[in-house]
């Protein structure tokens, strides 16, 4: 953890330089914004938020999202964050926040640290108790700060006695805990000039306890020395608190087998020489399982044991075989080391462990392109997903997959080294990717090395959150936007009533979105036009991915059509244990 | 009250009958829906509804909303529950209620009975603490529950054991209290089978404590007699409390003037020979003010003294001049009386008060048609709302209007008798008035007397939920939709920020809304494709409403362009008192 920090600290762009002494309290949260790296506020404006947005458009280095809605603005703060480490969103007390919950659900749930600040009416209004629009009537307004309280890990409401503290205080939260925090700022507090010098972040986390940290080392050590048959198991939390390094570095010095989670995708290049395949349980194909489960010890970094990220539970491996390192606690076997985490554990294995130097065979490949047969015109997933997969492991992207076939279809293509994979295999919201993907373009166009982004949605999800295509234009992105269109919820059917017709969405005209969200005669002030185009055969699948991934300077809609009741084959497995999950027990 | 227990009964339509015995569950759940008048469930399917969905879509006379995300289908339950006196929406644990949690808020300030349905995983997943898709995975089942506590007046987690008793509990709270609540039905309780005997709801709120009646009649009647000029003001709660009837029969008893704050719009007919004006503080036009102020008792029927229902805090008649009746007390100046609620009171002075056969002048008429100079070829508000007003006040309507200019512009406006008029002046929810709309149009297609629906919001509110136009397609809906183009958030320039970039929208081809929502090889199975059309000159705006009000079998969407910085009087000085509240009040 303690390379947290310095990652933290290299994101500081000119701290201290752009901002006037005294600092108003919405340029000091903005100026610990931009030191943790974060160069974007999503939100939406509203009575209580607007003197805030004032000091955002003023700010030097970090800029305004003009999300149509908040919920969007929430996927799109989760989506940057997933990116940069940290994202942000601005939305107005009560209808604007509430809107966003479920975002912030979703980042807590899934380990993302995105900061939202509220604007709430004026100091003098709430000591007042006065019924103001956008609250409940009763005075109370503390209430959706409860609410706020159940998914989020810090809070804070800030006056400008408190305000360097409290930011301060939550956003050390955020970053250490990797979650969602919550702040209040009532609109006659954003602007009040606070003195309170500003000394970079304290991002250290507590270190291990030493004796329990050596204790846990020396009997891991013991455990991988005497095994024959160790692998290492890459899960989602080593992304979520930034141990890819440490990770990295211990696959090189061990030399062990390497497999993923499908929450772990991307933290470690699925083309490196020791990377073996991904691990689903029963749902993983046969040769990766045998090979995984045959294992007499397994290294675990970073485990989420939830449904989807195992194979409804199907997880083969006994605790018995078991080494899982956590961001803070280690379990090797049965014994549990409390506050021993996984940052400092994996540098000092990667010190003693002994190099294993195995030569492997060709790791699986899984389903090769165009399996489909040459006849059938029409696009299947067996075919759709590998003629993709070529493009995804030629070059690095930033991956954006919706949850259902989109995120199944994505799972088990190789993406090339370098690459960032993002879909909430746990929270698992519809309309998240879309919104998602506009705060993983913004992330990606502000790297170091730039990164583009491919959406991979689906149309039943794509409809909730519509709307937000206008603001990849508003910002000139140029991402891939790819809809699967199968005529509704095709995950939902395979769990539940395929024919019934709540699973069938409007037909709505996908391939004219870009026509329908920007105005012709503004053209030139948006990234350029490029294929906007419904495939519906097989045939013409290849050339227009080819012309979306060659032409980079564009944006490209691509409405796939697909049979309603083709499915990757990982998701009809899944979706089978989630209806026998569900099921009614029937007892009359 | 009592006649709320009776118009429900009325609504009951075969109850019993289109069920088998025993019930299941869920059909008990939607035989008290249908019992209560309420023929549409709003929702998204999840995987943890859709056996309930089952059942809804094979119950015979409650149907399915189609609703693209859950804000909207929130929304929408709520302008349905406006209409037809309950609403309901179904949504998925987790992902699928927190996204509706804004709209519960909202119905909760402004007292409307939705009943919010969660399907939730099954009671053997939750039993377990499983680590499930859609949950925080922490095994904490209860946690979305907490946060509905603050937004709704009663829940229930239902089982077998329990399902009748619950769904009769929180079903009585929610039409007895006119607040929303939350029934969490697990995936395998939909369909498990209950024998309670089914007897008709007992919906009879409590009676007024005898003694306590009686004194307060009596000490109002002293009031009213002895009154000079007395007058009646009507506010948000006789609407939503369902005492229209008494409130008229009073009116007409009494022979006093009647006045209307913004919330109680439509209560009674603005045509009435009664009816004097609206009256909203400072910002009523001087004739109405003055006549109303003069008043030496008025009694004032539901008030909801939130900021934008008083001209932000600016009624002027003091408590010594003022009979308050609320739906569980009354105040006669500064005495209580706890637990007397209007429905009885009402019925009491309807019978001794004595007639005032007052004649009037004419009512004032605010402005005329057309004032805006011939010679300006912009659409103005002050030409536009008159224009509008036309139609509106010649034939009932539902009406719904956004928050913002819409709001401020069609209140102004007299609405024909029969008409309905919805409006979130206490929440004021931007993006409510689109997806309300759809409840709204539905409820009013359902009534003994249908009603069209006319939906006026403006453009950058449309962008938070214009999804939702597509289920109007689905539903065969046929409203006149009229989006006010200016260009951004016009209400939010004038509170702060006229020139800020965060106050304009990305411009949209809202005139194509019906294109790209609807695959036109589709077009037979949609209502008639009527107006779509953007107007942009003064001169057409006469031709376009006549058209569309004359085809009544058709939807159509009207773009009406109008100048960034032009806004209704009403609007303007409304936002001038926000913006003095939100203000900072520079110590440095």
């Amino acid at each position: 953890m303690a390379d947290l920090a310095e990652t933290m600290k290299e994101a500081v762009t000119g701290l201290g330089k752009h901002i006037p002494l005294p600092y108003t309290v919405g340029n000091y949260l903005l100026a610990r914004l931009k030191e943790l790296g974060c160069d974007m506020v999503f939100g939406v404006p509203g009575d209580f938020n607007m003197e805030f947005l004032d000091q955002i458009e003023d700010f030097d280095g970090v800029n305004w999202g003009y999300n149509t809605n908040e919920l969007n603005a929430g996927y799109a703060a989760d989506g940057y964050a997933r990116i940069k480490g940290l994202g942000a969103l601005c939305t107005t007390f009560g209808v604007g926040e509430l809107s966003a919950v479920n975002a912030n659900a979703g980042s807590l749930a899934e380990l993302v640290p995105v900061v939202h600040i509220v604007g709430t009416p004026s100091t003098v209004s709430q000591a007042d108790g006065a019924v103001l629009h956008h609250t409940l009537g009763n005075g109370d307004f503390n209430v959706f700060m409860r609410m706020f309280k159940e998914v989020t890990c810090a809070q804070a409401s800030l006056v400008p006695e408190n305000a360097a503290k409290e930011i301060d205080r939550v956003l050390r939260e955020c970053v250490i805990r990797r979650r969602p925090v919550y702040i209040a700022l009532p609109t006659d507090v954003a602007a009040k000039r606070i003195t309170t010098e500003m000394k970079p972040l304290d991002l250290r986390p507590t270190p291990n306890p030493q004796k329990a940290e050596d204790e846990a080392v020396e009997h891991i050590m013991k455990v991988l020395e005497k095994a024959e048959r160790p692998a290492i198991m890459i899960d989602g939390c080593s992304q979520r608190f930034h141990v890819e390094k440490e990770v990295r570095e211990f696959i090189d010095k061990s030399g062990y087998p390497v497999f993923a989670a499908p929450m772990g995708k991307s933290t470690v290049s699925e083309f490196h020489r020791q990377f073996r395949g991904s691990y689903v349980g029963t749902l993983t194909p046969a040769p990766v399982r045998e090979e995984f489960e045959s294992r007499d010890v397994v290294v675990m970094i970073g485990a989420i044991k939830s449904d989807f990220n195992t194979g409804g539970f199907t997880f083969q491996v006994p605790p018995e075989r078991l080494i899982e390192l956590h961001s803070y606690h280690t379990k090797v076997f049965h014994a549990t080391y409390e506050d021993v985490g996984f940052a400092g554990i994996l540098k000092r294995l990667s010190e003693c462990v002994t190099h294993r130097p195995w030569t492997f065979g060709p790791a699986y490949e899984g389903g090769t392109q165009g399996q489909q047969g040459d006849d059938a015109q029409e696009i299947r997933h067996e075919y759709f997903w590998n003629a993709l997969g070529k493009y995804l492991g030629a070059e690095p992207h930033i991956v954006v997959a919706e949850t259902g076939t989109s995120s199944f279809g994505t799972s088990t293509q190789k993406l090339a080294d370098g690459s960032r994979y993002i879909s909430q295999v746990l929270w698992g919201s519809i309309g998240y990717a879309t919104a998602a993907s506009l705060g993983a373009a913004i992330a990606g166009r502000e790297l170091d090395k730039p990164l583009r982004t491919v959406l991979v949605t689906g149309d039943g999800s794509f409809q909730l959150t519509a709307n937000e295509m206008s603001t990849f234009l508003r910002h000139k992105l140029t991402p891939i936007i790819i809809i699967i269109n199968n005529d509704g919820y095709t995950i939902e059917r395979y769990i539940h009533g395929p024919d019934r017709s709540y699973n069938r969405t409007a037909m709505w005209k996908y391939a004219k979105s870009l026509e329908y969200f920007a105005v012709e005669q503004d053209r030139e002030t948006y990234p350029i036009f490029g294929l906007q185009t419904r495939v519906e055969h097989k045939g013409d699948v290849e050339g227009v991915l080819q012309q979306a991934f060659a032409m980079k300077d564009a944006i490209h809609v691509l409405e796939i059509v697909m049979p309603k009741m083709d499915a990757p084959q990982g998701m009809v497995k899944t979706a089978e244990k989630t209806a026998a999950e569900n099921k009614y027990n029937g007892d009359s």
